[in-house]
């Protein structure tokens, strides 16, 4: 076996996308992810991986809390070009996009999303570019029955790209 | 929106099905993983998140490494049956299935596979049943073009269950 770097192998892990909310005060944001995960059952824990330049990154970080929103397979791409590829920075992302109060002081985008969870961060860790956040889940809720958009229906189907803050972006991408 | 954890919600975030292998010394073993997951791509970085009571976790924290094995969508459920449901206390899984010798001291599945990756552990994070490992890629080969297994995929099609040690396992499984 050789010792080399085939990227195209990375091409080859599955997730889903998902809309990763926080807020700072009355400020919120919320952006495209697609590292998210659970990480334990019992308790109920999941983890987000973002990256450090990103508004939502530092609304985690400042408010210790964040939401999840699974996107159903049919979320037209300007929905995901909002949140993907735009900064909340420049723009208020949640004036565009069906959301709701949580329990926590998190926007819960509901817009093309099938599920929704909400987490009190409880470790975050330093991985380079990126930060892994964990977080005990307080509330768990199922919107609607559908099919879950994934990072594969995404990029062959959709024929979507990457945006660079992406853990999986590559310079050349397929 | 309500106070309630509804865990079906968890069921609808996406993931691959991988074997996770590493050794100790002369002694080699892998098992399935669902949560792997690039964390970053500068440097390639990888993580997986693994029960503690398992016996391929207890080989990465002693050797600090592991290898990633990127199932495809036709891989036999007796294969995932060898590395899911039998521990390697019992059993010599290696054995049964084509490896190779990577580039590090870890096994590496390449029967049913169709990428594979080698990692060093840079961190580790304990998340509670669980821990998350860190791992700079050092080698990552493409062995087929095909279909990677998806969680999904597992369950509605091939009917699969999830193990106690998964962190996605609920009591009272779809």
């Amino acid at each position: 076996m050789d010792t080399n770097l085939n990227l195209k192998a990375f091409q080859q892990l599955s997730y889903g996308l998902y809309v990763v909310c926080s807020s700072d005060g009355d400020k919120m944001n919320g952006q495209i992810a697609n590292c998210v995960f659970q990480v334990t059952s019992s308790p109920p824990r999941i983890a987000v991986s973002l990256n450090k330049e990103n508004l939502t990154h530092e609304f985690i970080q400042k408010s210790g809390e964040f939401s999840v929103s699974v996107l159903e397979e049919s979320v037209p791409m300007k929905f995901i070009g909002l949140f993907g590829f735009k900064s909340g920075r420049d723009v208020d992302k949640l004036s565009h996009a069906g959301h709701e109060q949580g329990v926590t002081a998190c926007p819960v985008v509901t817009e093309h999303t099938l599920s929704t969870m909400e987490a009190k961060v409880i470790g975050q860790f330093n991985v380079g570019t990126h930060t892994i956040f964990i977080g005990d889940v307080v509330s768990a809720n199922v919107i609607r029955e559908g099919t879950p958009l994934t990072y594969d229906y995404y990029h062959k189907v959709k024929r979507g790209k990457s945006p660079k803050n992406a853990p999986t972006y590559q310079e050349s991408q397929p």
